[in-house]
């Protein structure tokens, strides 16, 4: 199958090797012609372009932009392909790409892989980034089943593991164990460096270990992609927020009235059902 | 030299372990019987007993309970005791022991190596546990210094680092960097285990990954140890609270009003200041 994939990065870049060894053509396209060079001095795609129209040629196309570009891509885009032509995004927030893009487009499917590394680029593009990984299409009432499944005949030999759900559950759960860790996590740093004494803060760092590095982790990521998620996910984002702090000042109140108990049903709560997300 | 060891568990028995391989004699004591006959029995200590009258030989004692067995420990130690023998504690808290022990006994030096695994217990002991983990000393005014120069002596051939501090000053590092992870990260979980639908709790949980799993961890660890923190640390890890749930504020305000210039602000400085804990 003739395959494009717009946008030449980590998530791009990684699928185009993957399909491309699954026997598919490849048809890049970057904005920069130097990726597109590397891409095809490294055999990473069969062919790339800095036009779009050079996707008049696939049979699916793979939106692999960051989100803040994807409204504008699929307005240069649409114009462009031919109606059967099937498109796919991997954002990782779906219910505001959903709703750009499939009233515009019927053969859509929005899908998120779930994979990634701390590095970002076609530079660190690698083959089998998505085994084991989830992969979710948020397929809605008006999507063709052959679309959904075109895309899903081309994802699974990646052999990730693909769930199929609505936009809006997506954005729900991708909020509880992604955006809204980045958040809580981040204002742990916040809070830390907000000590006021030299001495305090000094020790601080010098003790901090797994625990803080752990907690602290996410919070201390990519800030662009911080920003991308509170953008697109902001009313769901939100919700876990309030709830969190719900949750964070019944903590503080067990502490301030020494209710050890409460605290520690609490705790033992956590420790039961976190395996439950692992 | 003779040292006892007080609590059997993971911290006095890896105390043990390395002390002893140091050439000193230890002398253990454990409320159970059968442990001490695993101590004798694994070579950890050269003798054990479940009677801390076996502390008349020591120089110096170190003790390993759980904070919450301290203080009714040292009531029945002090009286055993001739004055020059020498006091230390492995407690994760430092005020409220200082407070407990430095009126009673003035060869008292607080210390707190921060060292641990997993698991708890005799069986968890091993050698090289302490090997460039932090090992804090918190000395008062009126702590002799030969005291201090003892324990210095004791603990610098595990090679660990050795800081020095006010307890107060502990307190407050280990607050933010260890307590404060802890329950932001059990909230963490209590709210995502709180969402409503059944399908998007499902789903969160097959889509979690390394970010939720760092996050978590800590606030899915022994239930009782965050209880001690709480209880034997409280104005201080409530402080800590008030100030991260006024970051945590901070971060929602933003969301809320779309300021997503001052989020990145406040996103960048978080990635920027975290290598300073690591």
């Amino acid at each position: 199958m003739n395959i494009g994939i717009v946008g030449l990065g980590l998530i791009g870049g990684s699928l185009a090797i993957d399909l491309r060894s699954c026997g598919h053509t490849i048809l890049g396209v970057s904005r920069r012609r130097e990726t597109c060079q590397q891409a095809v001095g490294r055999g990473i795609v069969d062919a790339a372009s800095t036009d779009l129209e050079s996707m008049v040629a696939a049979d699916v196309v793979f939106l692999c932009t960051p989100l803040r570009a994807i409204s504008s891509t699929v307005e240069h885009l649409l114009p462009i392909l031919p109606p059967t032509t099937v498109i796919t995004d991997v954002g990782s927030v779906k219910a505001s790409v959903v709703k750009t893009i499939a009233p515009q487009w019927q053969n859509f499917v929005g899908g998120h892989p779930m994979a990634g590394t701390a590095e970002s680029g076609l530079d660190a593009a690698l083959s089998g980034l998505f085994v084991d990984r989830p992969y979710v299409l948020t397929p809605i009432d008006s999507t063709p089943v052959e679309a959904v499944e075109r895309v899903t005949s081309i994802i699974a030999p990646l052999q990730c593991r693909i769930y199929h759900c609505t936009p809006e559950d997506h954005d729900r759960a991708v909020s509880w164990i992604s955006h809204l860790p980045v958040m809580v996590s981040a204002s742990l740093i916040a809070a830390c460096m907000g000590e006021a004494s030299p001495i305090v803060l000094k020790l601080a760092q010098q003790l901090a270990s797994s625990g803080f590095r752990d907690t602290s982790r996410v919070g201390g990521g990519n800030p662009e992609l911080g920003v991308m998620m509170a953008m697109y996910n902001q009313e769901t984002l939100l919700s876990s927020l309030y709830a969190y702090r719900n949750q964070l000042d019944q903590v503080i109140q067990h502490i301030e009235q020494k209710d050890w108990g409460a605290l520690e049903r609490q705790l033992k709560q956590t420790q039961q059902t976190r395996p439950q997300f692992l």
